[in-house]
């Protein structure tokens, strides 16, 4: 036990008074596996995930020793631990994800895989209930020695989120009760009365949340609640970059390191929805504020600094250098779905959308074998998707991201079905009078025209609740096929139809999708003069393969006229945006502080969505278009002798 | 004498070998004396200067107790000393003005006035030849103990320069007398062997350089040498807003005091022309680069910090607080023509343009009656010239700089006689042979349409050198009538024309005055996306009067096209420039980091030369306008509400 630990506040300082409200979540998310996704923009990258991304991960999993770090820590094998210390965490990732597609396509292969490397991790798990490859094999006197840079509650967290997917996925236990095992080891470690301490990386948080609601046992969420308080009571500055630099309910700015950012504040939401307890929402609001309207790119991505992958100073939004990490994009999907359910607020799925559709799916290939670590906005020609990395948090991320992006569509309370994504499917949600089966038709996010068919209506009064995204001016909507002449006032951003549902009935709503061309706040320096370009939820680029070669020295003056077509056979059927532009070609010599503006000639521009960039031939890439030549730069050949 | 001095390094230092070729200048200035301006741009400027900003200089002089200072150190009246301890530079300054403007034009009023003054200048001098009104009423035992900041030797650099144009106007010694006694009184302290010190504002080195051509005597070039030589050899770094932080022959970057370092690199550049010695060239070139290639603005306007009114890092060239003294131009107009003689290379020509029609112009109204102290490049409607200010530096600088512009146009020397600059009149030159008078007839800035007539030439060969302005594309050039194919390859920015002139031989040029949008080196970030116009030297601006108020949310795209007509009843007959412009008009509320793109509508745009602006109603005004929107600023009560 510490010795600071009993100097500090006591964990019923963050529990409320008895006599305030609880707090009750506006909404719980349908799960993903009762969502279907049938549309032609997610499934083919489910599909993908699950023919590619996932045994593409196995096997470079095997590859790299991480699988047999286990059989050693296992004695099943003669050898020395292999590779980073946080290793274990890329197969546990993997396994998740795995267990999720399992859950949606029964995958005997994945499935069978899946069962070979958990008996391995079941061995490799000491008698008393701890499970760390690198600390088994390496430093087997050390366990818990290092919590700020060690990772092993960060490992522990990652199985335990694997366990219970596994066991949600197949209904065996013998992954849950390793996890299970594992928890109570940690649970006896620390906590009030015994050891202070909280994960150097958070996810553990996440993971004890979810473990409680499989088992029910409150010590799961008491410890989630105890790391969570734990956190930052030292107020060591130098701490920030894991957001220890000062207790959760006094955060502000979001600072420090991205993912660990995004998994703190999911975590902290998780408590709140399952608690009642209001102790962290401020904060969250606050901390909520600081990233989405200053430190966060029109993609979604977050983190704009190599050097902490992490935040930076508000408006500090480079293009060429966006940090941008996979795994914060999924970690800012996490958070902002969680504080969708919490408020029931459109600002939050509109966030969840950005990201979703931009900054994360951009971090895996079309072909589903590739991934980016770092997503910027920008790129001279040089960065490209790699199948692997040594450190490979963002591969395995993403395998278990995306086989759950039906559960990110729909939500469901007493009184309503909440459609806050949209995509082509069915849901099967549950309100308070029964089950409801809604079936959605649309080629979103192509099209804009989306209807939606009660499939089962358990009768009774609930409301049907559209998000109206930020981007969609003017929908229009037909009930039964008569059209509503007036939109009425939102409820937090989604338009409510409540009625006596019967199977049948339809809705149709109509999102003009108009080509905007995007500013960013001013004080986005290197964004001042430029546009991006997107068309509903998709950010759009340019990319060199389709304007030989350069894009960079291109503008797009305000008044030139856009135009999009749906292009079937371009990177598996996309929208793409054309129009005129120009582009600057004549070389400056800045020896002299002023001279005549330079030439530009006419050309013309086509972007695609930013999602879908470097697959084909490697090359230049922009999502902010200058709109004019003096912001532009100049032609590459030239652009070498100037500043 | 100071106990640094021996330690320190000797005159000799800076003459160069004997073995070493003495450096000879490529022309000598045709003084103005010489010239005669008859054109629409300059000579109602020398009017207005006569009839209205030399006799306002008087009155303003002596309601502030500038000239009773002299008459209290007199002893002719009691009192005590009124104003800033400088004061006495600007009755200088003033009589140096006057001076000049009897040399043209024999105005007696202003020759009886300035007598009276002179009068009492000399009653003011003490027996010793001492004289500083400040010093003798305030700290009479506190003489030269307070070099870096009580400017003594400034004034009486300035009372040396007026007494010299005073003699060569009127040729009496009167005031050149009480010159001679302040310089040997200076010359008795200060020196090698005596004591060690330097002005700390620069001037008196030019004008005892102007003492040493008037009189000959050799002590006065030999004193300023001394000056230019002592400054910097202590290397104190907090000297450096007055360029002492290091010797002369050390100076890199422009640094300090913009008026001081222009007339302390007039003063080397005059040294070196008078002694022929190399030692200072290198030096003032690296220094001439520092701030004409990152240190100036487009209207010539150098030092852009209110705090040090002087310099600032490279490309920090902000526009709305642009210092840009009135009297740094002046300096600006001083060194570069003096480099100019030096040289013969029409880049210094081209620097002294843009500053005389441009950022120099600017700081006196049409009237003649108000001043700009500051000069900057954009304005929200708050800056305005004013009639006199408590530092009234800048009004008299006016006044004995106009006069003196036929100065600048022509050069002479032994083979060439030189145009500098275009403006109609006449001058008579001197080359080897003897006397040439030419004229020149033009409607120049507003045409490039120049015709030359010898009336009188000497016999034998000799040039006539015209220089050709960097802005000047493709120039035509007819010989008696007759069209020169094709332009030669250019000696140092001059088209030379060499031949037995005789009189009546007609030279004409055309230079295309077309519309330029000219384009600023990226690195300064403020005018990043942004064009000014120029036509020939002319840099314009938007006035608010001639939109409507606002002219800070308009933006004018590359594809606009400008046209030009004369406007004989605008400001006294300018020519304008008109087009097609757009302006912002959406509101936008950056709580959201991104959105659409705001509204814009289309509007016209009218620009006038920069140096007539403020001479109307007040209001917005800038010389760099935005090519885009999103540098565009919003409109002004929209802005009220943004960053």
């Amino acid at each position: 036990m510490n010795a600071l630990w009993p100097a500090l506040l006591t964990m019923s300082a963050i529990v409320s008074s008895p006599t305030e409200t609880p707090f009750v979540p506006a909404m719980r998310a349908v799960p993903f596996t009762r969502v279907t996704v049938e549309d032609s923009f997610w499934k083919p990258r489910i599909e993908a995930n699950r023919t590619q991304t996932i045994p593409h991960n196995f096997k470079l999993c095997e590859e790299t020793g991480r699988i047999s770090n286990f059989a050693k820590a296992a004695k099943r094998m003669e050898g020395k631990f292999e590779g980073i210390y946080f290793n274990d965490s890329d197969v546990y990732k993997l396994l998740e994800g795995a267990a999720y597609a399992v859950a949606i396509s029964r995958d005997e292969g994945i499935r069978g895989k899946a069962d070979e490397v958990i008996d391995l991790i079941a061995a490799a798990q000491q008698s008393d209930g701890y499970l760390n490859t690198y600390y088994t094999l390496v430093e087997p006197d050390k366990r818990w020695t290092d919590l700020p840079v060690k990772h092993e509650l960060y490992c522990a967290g990652h199985l335990i989120e694997a366990a219970v997917a596994h066991w949600s996925a197949t209904g065996s236990r013998k992954f849950l009760e390793v996890a299970i095992r594992l928890a109570d080891h940690i649970d006896s470690i620390f906590g009030e009365g015994k050891r202070y301490g909280f994960p150097g990386h958070e996810e553990l948080e996440i993971a004890l949340l979810k473990l409680f609601e499989a088992t029910g046992e409150t010590r799961y969420r008491d410890l989630a609640g105890f790391f969570l308080h734990a956190r930052g009571q030292e107020r060591k500055p130098e701490q920030e970059h894991f957001q220890a630099h000062a207790p959760l309910v006094e955060h502000t700015d979001i600072v420090g390191h991205a993912v660990r950012a995004m998994y703190l504040y999911t975590a902290a939401a998780d408590w709140t929805a399952l608690t009642g307890q209001r102790t962290y929402l401020p904060a969250l609001e606050r901390v909520w504020r600081s990233v989405t309207e200053r430190r966060m790119y029109l993609t979604g991505g977050i983190g704009s600094k190599r050097e902490n992958e992490g935040f930076s100073a508000d408006y500090d939004l480079p293009n060429d250098s966006a940090y941008c990490e996979t795994c914060a994009s999924i970690g800012m999907a996490f958070w902002n779905h969680r504080m969708l359910l919490l408020h029931g607020e459109s600002r939050f799925a509109d966030v969840l959308e950005r990201v979703a559709y931009n900054g994360l799916l951009s971090g895996v290939s079309l072909e589903g074998d590739k991934f980016f670590y770092e997503n910027p906005l920008a790129s001279r020609g040089k960065h490209h998707r790699k199948p692997w990395y040594d450190c490979a948090c963002c591969p395995p991320n993403v395998a278990r991201f995306l086989p759950t992006i039906g559960g990110y569509l729909y939500g469901e309370s007493d009184d309503a079905l909440w459609v806050n994504l949209y995509a082509a499917g069915t849901v099967e949600a549950r309100v308070a009078s029964g089950t409801v089966r809604l079936r959605q038709d649309t080629t979103f996010p192509w099209s804009g025209d989306i209807q939606f068919t009660f499939l089962e209506t358990p009768g009774g009064t609930f409301s049907l609740n559209l998000r109206i995204p930020t981007w969609a001016h003017e929908p229009r909507l037909w009930l039964n096929g008569k059209p509503q002449p007036k939109r009425p006032d939102l409820e937090r951003g989604y338009w409510k139809i409540e009625r006596e549902w019967r199977a049948g009935d339809r809705v149709a709503i109509r999102f003009p999708m108009e080509i905007e061309r995007m500013e960013a706040d001013p004080r986005v320096t290197e964004n001042r003069g430029k546009v991006a370009l997107m068309r509903g939820p998709l950010v759009y680029c340019l990319e060199g393969v389709d304007h030989g070669g350069g894009v960079r020295s291109l503008f797009l003056p305000r008044d030139s006229v856009l135009t999009t077509r749906f292009e079937p056979n371009l990177l598996g059927g996309i929208q793409v945006l054309t129009g005129r532009a120009w582009a600057r070609k004549a070389s400056r010599d800045w020896a002299q502080l002023y001279q005549s503006a330079g030439q530009t000639h006419q050309t013309y521009l086509r972007a695609i969505p930013y999602c879908f960039w470097d697959n084909r031939e490697p090359g230049e890439m922009v999502v902010w278009i200058p709109e004019s030549p003096g912001v532009a730069e100049p032609p590459l050949s030239e652009g070498l002798s100037s500043p």
